[in-house]
């Protein structure tokens, strides 16, 4: 396969949002959930996030647990695995350089782009240590990052967000399994962001998953692994 | 209670969505998880749909199995539950009175709308044998519609959508409980729509649920069922 495994983590409440209409990050794990996934993240060889969540959250991406950490460099492997972060356009790189995106866990990263974020813009994320690829089309090619990431050496990778990334993603097949964690709350809002967003498929080209594995945790939370079965 | 037992019940994909972002009434359920709606219809004194589902899809909102009515009417009943449509304003009555909402079943059939309707829709509705009330208010006052639904004979009433209605009933503390079943399939579409949508609550509102049952299909859905815990 001319790409990782891709694994998409996500915590949903019962009505399906990833976070409220307002889009702050909202908190949907469990104690018990954030632990499993610090050891989805150390398992994988690096963490992708999209646009809206690379710029508008910037997050860590980082293992939490300091044992996972040590566990992973006893393997041969950094503390904490690769960063990802796909993005259009990159206006403001200092905003980026100055985040715990890029300085939390003195991790490598990893950045996708297009034409579309400037040559001094680029520049300022090179002199800062960041590997950056840059795309000569509208959008980054999602197929071709994923080929460029696994001559990089990602083996594995995991997917953290939002809605849009995982859409493009599962609908180009480039995805082999989703674990999600159900939350035993509502936030309604139809705006509020869902594991799977973009423009949406019709009901014929739906996509099939197969139910590997599932738990009811004591929190009244749902955890769900399912295998991509492809297109119908 | 000065109100009927009230549940909700949907089919929704792993993504959280009722429904394609074509909203043309896509079928989520799988056969099991018919049987199990249509035992729900038989259970209830009566079903009720908000206007976009009443207007845009004119469900029949029967019990499919003859078994299902038959003991109903063994226990007394009509062999359909009431049929109770909410819609802020119906433009064209003749659409209603000629669908199945209205003929399938010879079902005793309520709306609730507002002064938005025009009097000769009313009185066209009501030539029709359909009970109508109509609120002087912007919009239906769902509070007050429950307690007319309780005085008319409404014990226990199921609420099939859609997510607009779901939310407003769930946000009013209306719902006492949510059944839910999770098809193995994705749909996507930032406005594909959900559970529960309309505005949305912040994290500090979150409605908070119980998860009383849960069971896994041989299909590879998920059976949900929660009781509201109340607002947090």
């Amino acid at each position: 396969m001319n790409r990782p495994y891709v694994f998409i983590n996500i915590a949903m409440t019962a009505d399906g949002k990833i976070d409220t209409f307002e889009r702050k990050g909202s908190v949907i794990s469990s104690k018990h959930d954030k632990d499993r996934v610090d050891e989805l993240r150390a398992g994988a060889d690096a963490i992708l996030v999209g646009g809206k969540t690379l710029l508008g959250e910037l997050p860590k991406l980082t293992v939490k647990s300091e044992a996972l950490r040590e566990a992973r460099v006893k393997r041969g492997l950094t503390p904490n695995p690769i960063k990802v972060g796909v993005a259009t356009s990159i206006a403001n790189a200092d905003i980026l350089l100055e985040s715990d995106f890029i300085k939390a866990g003195h991790a490598r990263v990893v950045i996708f782009t297009t034409s579309h974020t400037s040559i001094p813009q680029l520049k300022s994320l090179r002199a800062h240590g960041v590997e950056v690829f840059v795309h000569d089309t509208p959008r980054v090619d999602l197929t071709m990052m994923m080929q460029t990431l696994k001559e990089i050496g990602v083996g594995r990778l995991m997917v953290e967000g939002g809605g849009t990334m995982n859409f493009e993603l599962i609908r180009l097949g480039l995805v082999d399994e989703i674990t999600a964690y159900l939350a035993p709350i509502i936030f309604g809002g139809a705006t509020a962001p869902t594991m799977a967003d973009g423009f949406g498929i019709t009901h014929d080209s739906a996509i099939k998953l197969e139910l590997i594995d599932f738990e009811k945790w004591e929190e009244g939370g749902i955890f769900l692994r399912y295998k991509l079965a492809g297109l119908a």
